[in-house]
């Protein structure tokens, strides 16, 4: 029941028409270096995240643009920001609040999208069959070393697309001490 | 079997010679608020930590002065600092990294003692024998909530002087969703 972890840093999902709002007319994301799950992709370009309390410089976009735009922070970047981001699953952003983005060639102010992202584990059906479990199915995760935690309310995301791997945030996988690639145990 | 916890936020204590070397010859620390375990407390002095890679500003002293200097910071400070802070209980500084420290009045390069607090449970000798463990025991904690998790490997710390409190860094605390003075449960 191993699996590797993934700290995700902050990092922003773009809409087409964001894109172009903050790196010019008919700009498209450039490849950085790809995922882990197939066709992720992190790019070159950066923005500024400037809230009411605070700003956060250079955070990384990542690719390929998407139908909404999104912005995945830490709680730490939330109070940095003077931004209360929910704890939120990818895409469930209904309610949550906004920031302004600021780009080379311009800025939008996004009206809502900032959450902190939930920990999930990506799997494909196969690893699923595997572990047992099924998609949306809540889990718990075990990490070793000095700093050992149990993550519970993990969330299973299968689907024939994924790779395996848990994501958590940096203040998740730093409060667990553990690196990029570590094995970590799935519960159920 | 309940508890509150608290989150820490980085901090330095200093020796009374440091102090002067920071802050002026003579200076004594001054009140800001009392914090929960008897006769520590916030002080109005603050300093900067100036690392290989990076600053951080603003980092508040905790006093009174003690024999030696050390700087509890968290993993990702370390990180903005170009630091390697090992996870380490207070007091336990042997071959830690070093880091300047910068005050209004001068400065110190240490040599040792920055470290990650290790997380722990302060308790009366009366709290350890109501839950049943003794000073050094290494117990669990879960807390409660959306990114609910148990911390493993938790050092009591029981002591006639200490009020019942655990103590973790704000990416724990983050990790788990908790604010100060929330209840989390020792688990034997």
């Amino acid at each position: 029941m191993k699996l590797p972890i993934a700290l995700s840093n902050r990092h922003v999902h773009l809409s087409q028409a964001d894109i172009e709002a903050l790196f010019g007319a008919g700009h498209e994301l450039t490849h950085f270096k790809p995922l882990s799950q197939p066709g992720q992709f992190a790019c070159d370009e950066k923005i500024d995240l400037v809230g009411p309390k605070g700003t956060i410089k250079g955070v990384r976009v990542l690719g390929p643009a998407r139908p909404s735009t999104q912005v995945e922070i830490s709680l730490a970047d939330g109070f940095a920001l003077g931004v209360k981001a929910p704890v939120r699953q990818s895409g469930d952003v209904a309610g949550s609040p906004g920031v302004k983005l600021v780009g080379p060639a311009g800025e939008v102010e996004l009206a809502e999208g900032v959450i902190v992202a939930s920990r999930h584990i990506h799997m494909s059906l196969e690893d699923a069959a595997n572990f047992g479990v099924e998609d949306k199915q809540i889990v718990s995760v075990r990490t070793f070393g000095p700093r050992a935690v149990v993550f519970e309310n993990v969330l299973v995301r299968a689907n024939e697309a994924f790779a395996l791997e848990m994501h958590v945030d940096v203040e998740e996988g730093n409060a667990a001490g553990v690196k990029n690639g570590e094995e970590v145990e799935l519960i159920k």
